[in-house]
């Protein structure tokens, strides 16, 4: 049993605080029983396991936690990312709210077969606030990092100047959102294959929650069905600005 | 100009960090510019505005602000209330994270022209962090207090035990949500006119996050278009779960 603040799997957990220890040891943490089963259904062994009371003085384990006092366990898992993929996937660039890019990550994973790409300028998806906010969904489908260039397939850029809502759109697809002051970049705009909009209400507010409008538009995507990538480009499908 | 941290605007700034000196003293606070402007926009007079620097020494406002520092502007309002109403509106019972509350509030500003009723056991939706994931729709469109007996319309319960998607419902309609684990308690379920889910894939999550799952209901309900109430109750539209 670790009795000692100076022990070093408590080390490494408190370094792991950090974006910056975590990308040197590559390394993250995961705490409470619903994210270490998640691991552990999705095949993941921890590095370390410290079970409050088993392995661990409670207070001490309580003093390494972001949730603070109570939680009752703590893995140490070595970070993974996805490759490229999938018939519906998901870019994000410039998401710097971690969690965000969590909920994002358990949206796509509920909703599309291919990872979350992440793109420059992206908040860590392995921060504690991340993997809380995947509810697991980081280990049954790890994030995959690439830039804009490098992704296949038809890419539609959310952009609220769009004149039209996604429609249908030859697979694979990528959706691709920006961060939530400055959107999508001029150069990822000017590349994209189809550029979309979610239809909102006049005298509302000017954009959606990202991780709102990933939903709707992985959900507008799936819904309007697919078609094979070598029949051509598909008209896109205009919709009443109804509500 | 403020330079004591004795002042009594100081002080009750303080004290609003906390939910029931909200409610006994009836005000919230807003902080930054945009949200101050948001409220402006809406038509809001602050009862105090506090402007660092002209008004109040900046180590002074950065002390009560709960962002930390750095906060330009911070005003204090009285807490506004809407009536039920609308085409379209949102139901939350349960939802205990402010972020969510927040989120939520802004979404359906965006996408139907009802307000947010809160429910029993919701998160304060004038906490600083509902606030401002709010984004400053908690001042356009500020959020409604009824238990479900109270709903008018169709009430559209997602559950994700329910066979269909929303499809096309009558109007007015309520689109009704639960907490993160919850979901919605049985008396709600069973007393709503229509049950809902939300198309998953498999092998995926059971559920989705709260807002998310709030921004693709009320998406759908809106997208397949509105029908008066006397027209009687719409067939629910099969839709196919690809993805």
């Amino acid at each position: 049993m670790i009795s000692s603040p100076d022990n070093q799997h408590l080390k490494t957990i408190r370094k792991l605080a950090d974006r910056r220890w975590r990308e040197k040891l590559d390394l993250f943490t995961a705490e409470g029983e619903d994210l270490v089963e998640a691991a552990e259904r999705a095949g993941w062994e921890p590095e370390v396991l410290l079970v409050s009371g088993e392995d661990v003085d409670p207070p001490l384990l309580d003093e390494v936690s972001s949730l603070g006092s109570g939680t009752r366990v703590l893995g140490i898992y070595r970070r993974r990312f996805s490759g490229l993929g999938g018939e519906l996937s998901l870019y994000l660039h410039g998401v710097h709210d971690p969690g965000n890019v969590g909920t994002v990550i358990r949206t796509a994973h509920a909703l599309c077969d291919g990872p979350v790409t992440l793109g420059p300028e992206c908040a860590d998806p392995f921060s504690p606030k991340a993997v809380r906010a995947s509810m697991g969904s980081i280990f049954a489908r790890p994030p995959a990092r690439a830039g804009f260039g490098e992704l296949g397939g038809t890419r539609v850029a959310l952009d609220s100047r769009a004149s039209h809502p996604c429609g249908d759109v030859p697979r694979p697809a990528v959706l691709c959102l920006g961060g939530e002051r400055e959107g999508l970049p001029d150069d990822v705009l000017a590349n994209a294959d189809v550029t979309a909009r979610i239809p909102l209400r006049e005298g509302g507010p000017e954009s959606l929650n990202v991780a709102a409008a990933a939903a709707i538009g992985l959900y507008e995507l799936r819904t309007c069905g697919a078609r094979p990538t070598n029949a051509g480009a598909a008209p896109l499908r205009r919709m009443a600005d109804r509500g």
